[in-house]
């Protein structure tokens, strides 16, 4: 892998920024790769949508924005209706599976959608859909191996809710793996 | 003003990123400016620290990084050493009172302290001094104004704690503005 360009995408106060810082992080401190995070605002976007664009690079990166991402991860219908047809040739859409519905997809796209809201609820605390998220993406993708991801949760979550957060993490992860048809006890 | 460079700068775990995302798209959205946030990952950034560059201008930003900041608003002494350096000529050092320890600051430098995070506690959640921070940020900056940012907030914070956060923000702007010596209850 050279470089891999990923965007997020959600409503505000869903955590789809501190999702990019966590890939962004993963990625760097842990795989020894660059990323940048980038949010560009305009006055067209007046919407309740709120997106990240993350690229995580072995090199250091000059252009920060994304033109084409290979991965688009979103937690809301209208992001999703928005960032689709950026989603590149072959790209994997990661969908919120109660959040997002799906119809007449591109056939070159590959589509993983989870549950995240519902394994957040269960966990007791809603607000960690993201994280959930996040594990579901290291699973399915190979752009921030999970130890990384995790050490990433950890430093950026709140102090407090680490332990709660690594569980959503994880719950996210292991249903990834199971959905790709690995165990979930492979490292990855 | 034409384009300003702000940085921000704390620990993982603090909404450093939130802060600047919260500018960004005050100043883009309702200001009707154009913005970017951006955080570059290397494998040099090791450390707990954590920051966000934040671009504001009147123009589409082809050039999201910054070189030297106009404002830098910091949260941790880590964050503060390590970017004073940053500062720009006459620029503006905004601190957490409690959080960091100025000493022979630069003459140049224009410092404003503020107790954020004894203020987030007298409001029952330590969580918000970010947004405390915000207040004080719009009421000592010409940045972003006042009614901007607090829609920002209000779209980017978690569902149900719009009303706490909106709280932290008037605490900081009006600490902000008797602090420059402006009536708090005048429209900035």
């Amino acid at each position: 892998m050279a470089r891999s360009e990923i965007k997020i995408g959600g409503f505000g106060g869903q955590g789809v920024i501190l999702s990019g810082y966590i890939i962004g992080r993963a990625a760097a401190i842990y795989d020894n790769k660059y990323a940048t995070m980038i949010q560009a605002f305009g006055p067209e976007a007046r919407g309740s949508a709120c997106s990240a664009q993350v690229i995580v690079d072995t090199d250091p990166i000059a252009y920060p924005y994304i033109t084409s991402p290979g991965v688009l991860v979103v937690m809301s219908q209208e992001a999703y209706s928005r960032f689709l047809p950026e989603l590149d040739q072959g790209g994997t859409l990661i969908t919120e599976e109660d959040l997002v519905t799906v119809r007449n997809l591109r056939k070159d796209i590959r589509h993983r959608a989870v549950p995240a809201t519902r394994f957040a609820e269960e966990l007791g605390k809603r607000l960690v859909l993201n994280i959930v998220m996040m594990g579901f993406f290291s699973a399915v993708t190979d752009i921030a191996g999970k130890d990384a991801m995790r050490k990433a949760v950890q430093m950026s979550v709140p102090k407090g809710t680490e332990e709660l957060n690594l569980k959503a993490f994880d719950r996210g992860w292991e249903y990834g793996m199971r959905l790709i048809g690995m165990p979930a006890d492979t490292a990855h």
